[in-house]
C-alpha cells in the first residue's frame, strides 16, 4: 500500500509494480489522481487501500501525518514505512519516523527508502549498488521491508533500532561533511602562502627597485604557492598516525579512545590527501604552462638580443642546468606516486584491495 | 539441469557445481561430451536429465528449440530457464523466451543469465556486482531462479513479466547506445569549426598574402577548434534543463511529459558533458605542446635575430603579457572544475553522493 | 556466540549487535573483559556462552584452538565459524579451518569473514560491496552463515567445500599477485632500453667527440626510454591473443587447454596494458617538461646569438617543422585512445559494459 500521490509515491508505485508486487494506492481524491499511477496499481480511497495492504508506505509530508489519525483503527497492526525527508538538518526535535510511531502506537513503524530519490526509484534497476538504510524497533517488520527493498533491486542495510531514524533522515541533507574541514584548511594555507609569496615576489621588488612585476600574480605567485600547500597537506596526512602511535605507546594500551580532535583528524586523512594531490596536479599544469607565456618569450628574446649585441657567445651554467633537470625529474616521479595513491582511493578500486596491499601502496 | 554442451552450458555447469548445486547435464551424445564437464556433474541423455531436475537451463540455440519437442511430456511442470542470445537486435518477431514458452505451454519459462558471458560464469566469483536480469510471468519461478543466481554470486534484478524478455535479449547486443548521438554531434561540430578555422588561419593568408601556413593544420588549427567544440557542448548540457523548466512553467504542471526530442536530449546530458570535458582536456594538452614545436623555435630565433641586428633592445607589450597570463590561469581553473565534474560522473563515486551533494557540485 | 576478546571479536560483536542479533561472548575472564564489548552483548564464561548459542564465531588464534578441547561436549552439534588468518602464506600444512574441524569432529565448521578487517566490521555499513568468502562441507551451515553475513551488510560468496579454506585463508596475505610479473617485465625492459639510450646519447658522444652530455641523463634519456617500454608492453598485450588463436587453429579445437605460460600471459594482459599506459603518460609529461629546462633555454639563446652575429636571418627547415607537428599530434591522439582503454579498465566502468562494447573499445 502507498499513501500519497506526490512524485515519490508515484515512483514508488511504478517500481513496486515492476518488481512484481500488488500495489494499492490510497488517495483522498482517487478519481483525479488515478491517471498519475501505473495502470496495474489500484487507486482507491485511503481507508480502503489501508484495509487491503499489510505494508503501507507513508509518502506524505510530516505536516500531514495527523490527517491520517482518522484511519488509526484500520491501520492498527500494520507495518508503516516512513519514507519522508526533512528540509533542514535536525529541523524537529524528534525524527519523522518517531513522530509517526507516537501518533500510531498500534502500528509497527519502519524508517527506510528516504535516501533513494524518486528518479532512482524509476530508473535505477541497473544500479544494483544503491543502498536503502532501514531501522525499526521490530525485527520482524525490518526483515519484511528489507526483503521488499531487495526484490526492488536495492541493497538493504540494517541500521539498528528506531533511535537511528534521526541519523538516517539527516543523510540526504548532508553536504560533503567529510570535506568541509579539509577544504577550509587548504584555503587557509593557500591564503597564507599566497600572501607570503606575493610580498616576496611582487611587493618587495617594487619597493626596493621600483620594478613592476604585477604580471606575476596570476600564474607565477600561484604556482609557487601550490606546492607549499601540497607539501603541508601531505605532511598533515601522515602526522596524526604518528601522534596516535605515540599516544598508544604513552598510555601502554590501544583500547583507550583518542581525544576527539585526533579522532576527527584521523578520519579526514583521505580528504586531506586528495586535496594535496589536487594542489600538486595543479602545480604541474601551471609549471607546464610557464613557457607558453608572453613574458617568458619576451625575457628570452631580451637575453638573446643582449648577448648578441655584446657578442657574448656562450653562457652555460652547469649547476643551474643540473638543478633544473633534477628538480623536474623528481617532481614528475613524486606526482606519479601521488597519482597512484589517488587512484587507489577510488571506491571501486579500494574495495578490490586487501589490507596488506593497501598499506603496501601507502 | 542443463541442456546443451556448448561453452555456455559448460561454464554454467562448472559454476553451479562450485556453488554447491547438484547438476545433471542432458546431451544427445553423453559419452563423447562427458569429458567436457566437471566430474561432479552427471552427464546423461536429455530425457533422463530432465526427469531428475526441477530447474532446467536451456543452453541451446533458438534454431534447435524444436528438437526438444520430443521431451514435451517429461518437461511438463518444470521451470525452463532461457539463457539464449540473438546475433542481431530484434532479429525475430518474438523473443527467444516467448518462442520457447509457446513451444512448451506446460512449462514455466524464465528469461535470465543471457547478460552473463561464459567467461564471467567461470571466473566471476570475485565480481559480486554482476547483475542478472530476470523476467517471467510466474512469480514463484522467478523467485526460484533469483535465489539460484544469488547463490551463484550474482545480483538478480527483477525485470517484470515475460514481455520484457525482448528488451533483456537486446541488452548484450547494444553498442553504447547512449553515446551515439553525442559522438556524432561532437564530430559534426568539430568539422564545422575546423573548416572555419582552416579558412581563417591557412587559406585566407595564402590567398591574400601568398603565405604558406599549411604546417599549422595538424596542431594549431585543431587546437583552436577544440575549445569551440567544448564550449558549445557544455552549453548543450545546461540548455535542455532550462528548456524543460520553461516548458513546465508554460504549462503550469510538472506532470506533463516533455516532447520526445527534449526527453532524449535530457537523457544524453552526461555523455555530452563528458565529451565536452574530453575536448577541453585535449585542448589543454595541445596548448602545452605548442612550445615544443620546431616552428615555435624558428619563429622565436627569427624575432631575436631581427631585433639584435636592428639593435632594438626592449619589446615588452604589457597588454599582451597580461592577456596571456589571465587566459592561461582562467583556462587552468576551468579545466580543474570540469575535471571535478568528470570524476563525480564515475559510477562508483556518483553512487556515494546524495542528491544535494550532486547538485552542489554541478 | 563469539569466543575470544581481541580486536576482531569486539568488532564482530559490535556489528552483530547493530544488525539485530543476540550476541553472547565467551571469555576466560568475563568480568575484566566485559567493558570492551557493547552493553547489549552478554559477556560470560566460555562454556556458558557456547551453551546459549547455535552459531559460534571462533575469534582466537590457531595456536589456542586446543584450549577449547574442554568444551568439546558443549560444542557438539553447533556451527563453528573459523574467522582466523595466518601470518604467512601456506604457513601450516592444513588450513586453520580444517585443523579446527579435525579437533571437533562433532561440530560443523564453516570458514568465513577472515577477509574482512576489524575496521570494516565496525565502520563498513556504508560499503555494501564488501564480499565475505565462505566455504564448508555442510550446505545447511553454509547457508546459515551466508544469511548472517547478508544481514550484516556483506555480500556472501560461496566458495564451495572445505578444501577451499586454504585458498580463502591466503587471500588477505596476497600482495598484488597479478602485478608482480608485469612490473618486473617493465623494469627489465626499462633497464635494457635505458642502457642502450645512455650509450647512444651520452657515452658515445663523450668518447667520440669528448662532449659532456651527462645532464641529459635524468630527463632526456629517460624520456626516450619510456615510449620504447610502452610500445613493447602494448605489443605484449595483443601478442598472446594471436598466439592463442594460432594454437586453436593448429589443434582445430577450442577445448584444448593452453600451455601454462600462455595462460599466465593471457591473464596478465590487463596489468601489462595499464603499465604500458603509465609509461606513455609519463613520456607525455616528460616531453611537456622539455621546454622548461635551463639547457633548452641556453641552447636556444646560443643559436639565436650565433645567427645574429653571423647576420643569418632565416632558417626554416620545412621538413623538420612538419615532422615535429605530425609527431606531436599523432602522439596526443595515441595517448587519448590509450586513456580511454585505461578508463574502461576501472572496475566500476568495466562492470557497466557488455562484451560487445568492451571489444569495440579494445
Amino acid at each position: 500500500g502507498v499513501l500519497g500521490s506526490g512524485d515519490f509515491a508515484r515512483s514508488l508505485a511504478v517500481r513496486l509494480v515492476c518488481s512484481g508486487f500488488k500495489v494499492v494506492v490510497g488517495s483522498r481524491n482517487p478519481k483525479r489522481k488515478a491517471s498519475l499511477f501505473p495502470a496495474a496499481a489500484e487507486v482507491t480511497f485511503q481507508a480502503e487501500a489501508v484495509k487491503k495492504a499489510d505494508v503501507i508506505f507513508v509518502a506524505i509530508f510530516r505536516e500531514h501525518y495527523s490527517t491520517l489519525c482518522d484511519l488509526a483503527d484500520v491501520l492498527a497492526g500494520k507495518i508503516l514505512v516512513d519514507v519522508s525527508n526533512n528540509t533542514e538538518i535536525n529541523h524537529h526535535k524528534e525524527s519523522n519516523a518517531e513522530y509517526l510511531a507516537s501518533l500510531f502506537p498500534a502500528c509497527t513503524v519502519v524508517k527506510g527508502f528516504n535516501v533513494i530519490s524518486a528518479w532512482t526509484l524509476q530508473s535505477g534497476a541497473r544500479d544494483g549498488n544503491k543502498q536503502v538504510l532501514i531501522c525499526s524497533n521490530n525485527q520482524e517488520a525490518k526483515r519484511t521491508v528489507s526483503e521488499i527493498a531487495q526484490v526492488m533491486g536495492f541493497t538493504p542495510v540494517d541500521m539498528g533500532c528506531m533511535s537511528s531514524a534521526c541519523e538516517i533522515e539527516n543523510i540526504p541533507l548532508r553536504l560533503l561533511p567529510a570535506w568541509k574541514i579539509p577544504i577550509f584548511l587548504a584555503l587557509g594555507l593557500f591564503l597564507c602562502f599566497f600572501t607570503y609569496n606575493l610580498i616576496r615576489q611582487v611587493i618587495h621588488p617594487y619597493i626596493r627597485e621600483q620594478k613592476n612585476k604585477l604580471y606575476k600574480i596570476p600564474i607565477e605567485v600561484v604556482n609557487t604557492t601550490l606546492p607549499c600547500v601540497s607539501y603541508v597537506m601531505l605532511s598533515l596526512v601522515y602526522l596524526p598516525g604518528v601522534l596516535a602511535a605515540c599516544s598508544q605507546l604513552y598510555y601502554g594500551t590501544k583500547y583507550r579512545r583518542f581525544p576527539d580532535w585526533l579522532d576527527q583528524w584521523l578520519q579526514h586523512r583521505k580528504q586531506i590527501g586528495l586535496l594535496s594531490f589536487f594542489c600538486a596536479a595543479l602545480h604541474a599544469v601551471y609549471s607546464l604552462c610557464l613557457p607558453m607565456r608572453r613574458s617568458h618569450r619576451y625575457l628570452l628574446i631580451e637575453t638573446a638580443v643582449k648577448q648578441a649585441v655584446e657578442k657574448k657567445m656562450t653562457i652555460w651554467v652547469e649547476e643551474e642546468v643540473w638543478r633544473m633537470e633534477i628538480y623536474i625529474s623528481v617532481g614528475i616521479i613524486a606526482l606519479g606516486l601521488l597519482s597512484l595513491l589517488a587512484i587507489t582511493s577510488l571506491p571501486s578500486i579500494a574495495n578490490s584491495l586487501n589490507w596488506r596491499e593497501f598499506s603496501f601502496i601507502q
